[in-house]
């Protein structure tokens, strides 16, 4: 699955993942009026909203991108329509041909993590069966368990060739907490990063492993650090836009082939009809003005590529 | 709802807490037969098996414990079937009598983190409605991002009177791999429990706080040194039976007052009529086995206690 991911990279020459978290305060009222007539305000009009919503913009960018990063907490919030909401969006991303990583941060001792690697990964047996459950490409995993709580995810991977993205360096404001501070002058990251290296080197695609990491464009000399850690890791770097991540910030999370990063953003492009800069196509057309902050991204990204 | 665990530990005099972690090899033939001759060998056949073979355990011991810990991983890896099979024992175990803790370790940036906080103990917001999705009374979470992602679930906590048990030493092999690491000479997970301390005192119900950890059974130094730095967090203590704690090694988890802690036992208790010591009972009666292992397991907690 890496090696799809790459090709779709190349193919649309976009290092771009689309974060489907649909909040409510994302979604056109009118997406909302029509759900919530049909089935009223429940958990029900919620994830019918969710689902058109993501729908619409699915259809309007799906051949500008190479994969969604659907961020499974904004769905399980609804409850069990949610997760319903979440599988049709996982299901016609896959049919559009797009790579979908499972924003999950799954995580526990291996026998649990085995449940989750088979659930959002793999197949589960019953009886004579093996059946897929949620069946992303990929799945974000925490490694706060240490190498228990991830390789039962790595068995998967290579059963299935799909992939994972290890938490390494979050982007959030309060990520140093824990992940910044020194072991044997190390930060706690680099030692994750060392072993996401590790765990990488057994399971390769071709110039890249199944085995990626999280790294948050808001830490960029973090990420330079990283990049050379984890040469051969797929870098998924959250935090470009809303968060604060610019484009000449993300140079050092890709290697010299111009690969080795994809860059997520959620609310920057889902949410782009709701800021200033895309509100002349006004919440009716929220779906082109999506496609529009895509092509905006894309020309940040290569300018801030071509000027290293 | 942390008095109301405590209430629940007094009332039955029993500091324990089962694991609701069905897996498929634990579930007795005839209820797996039953299931799927009613719905084939699909994701409802699997659902339903869980959903009778746990109900059949808590019917036999409810009247003996204070709480439950459904792991959810166990059920999310039947995908939708799965969740809704959850959803029904959180609500089954609930009406019960029973506090129940969600096992879902979950833990994101702010905003994420705050999905999760709402779908598991509180209520999200669909129109002018506010809807409770999953429910449970406590859940657990990973710290490895930070502040950010632990504060949204005490602020629902605070609104719902519900609590959360953060990972601070897990009871796996690897656990040591990050969370052993000294940082100016102290472990991590002392670092960790130090947050936790400090969290907990922004939530405090009586004696306890609505904020406690989770300690594995099978590092009864590292409880002995994390109770002290821990004083008013309930810990939750896995690791005890199959994983290899033991009743003398838990005294170091609880305080003085007989309270501090309640100890996980899911195997143990789910699948005992596996193990040789109550293969009398047979498949058939599983429950009762379940039972019996109960008592067993409140009879070695209870004389460890009073040998200290």
């Amino acid at each position: 699955m890496i090696q799809k991911l790459i090709a779709n990279i190349k193919k649309t020459n976009a290092p771009i993942v689309v974060g489907l978290d649909p909040m409510m305060k994302f979604i056109p009222g009118q997406i909302q009026k029509a759900a919530f007539s049909e089935y009223g305000e429940t958990l029900q009009g919620a994830a019918e909203a969710i689902w058109q919503y993501n729908k619409g913009i699915v259809d309007a960018v799906y051949d500008l991108i190479p994969a969604v990063k659907p961020q499974i907490a904004m769905y399980e919030q609804f409850g069990i329509e949610g997760m319903i909401a979440f599988k049709k969006t996982v299901e016609y991303c896959k049919e559009k041909g797009l790579v979908v990583i499972g924003d999950v941060k799954r995580g526990d001792i291996g026998s649990t993590s085995e449940a989750y690697a088979v659930g959002h990964l793999g197949k589960v047996t019953v009886g004579e069966n093996r059946i897929a459950a949620f069946d992303e490409d990929f799945a974000t995993v925490n490694p706060y368990l240490g190498s228990d709580g991830v390789k039962p995810f790595l068995k998967v991977c290579q059963e299935e060739k799909k992939g994972i993205f290890v938490l390494v360096k979050t982007s959030n404001p309060s990520s140093g907490e824990l992940q910044d501070r020194l072991i044997d002058k190390k930060p706690l990251y680099e030692i994750v990063g060392e072993q996401v290296a590790q765990w990488g080197s057994e399971c390769m695609g071709d110039a890249y492993s199944y085995v990626g990491a999280v790294v948050g464009a808001t830490y960029p000399e973090q990420g330079k650090l990283l990049r050379r850690v984890m040469p051969k890791a797929y870098i998924l770097v959250p935090g470009y836009g809303a968060q604060g991540g610019k484009g000449a910030d993300l140079v050092h999370f890709f290697n010299e082939d111009g690969l080795g990063a994809i860059v997520n953003s959620s609310r920057g492009i889902i949410a782009a009809y709701q800021q200033e800069k895309y509100a002349r196509f006004g919440a009716e057309n929220y779906a082109d003005a999506s496609r529009q902050a895509v092509i905006d991204m894309r020309e940040d990204i290569a300018q801030a590529l071509a000027a290293r």
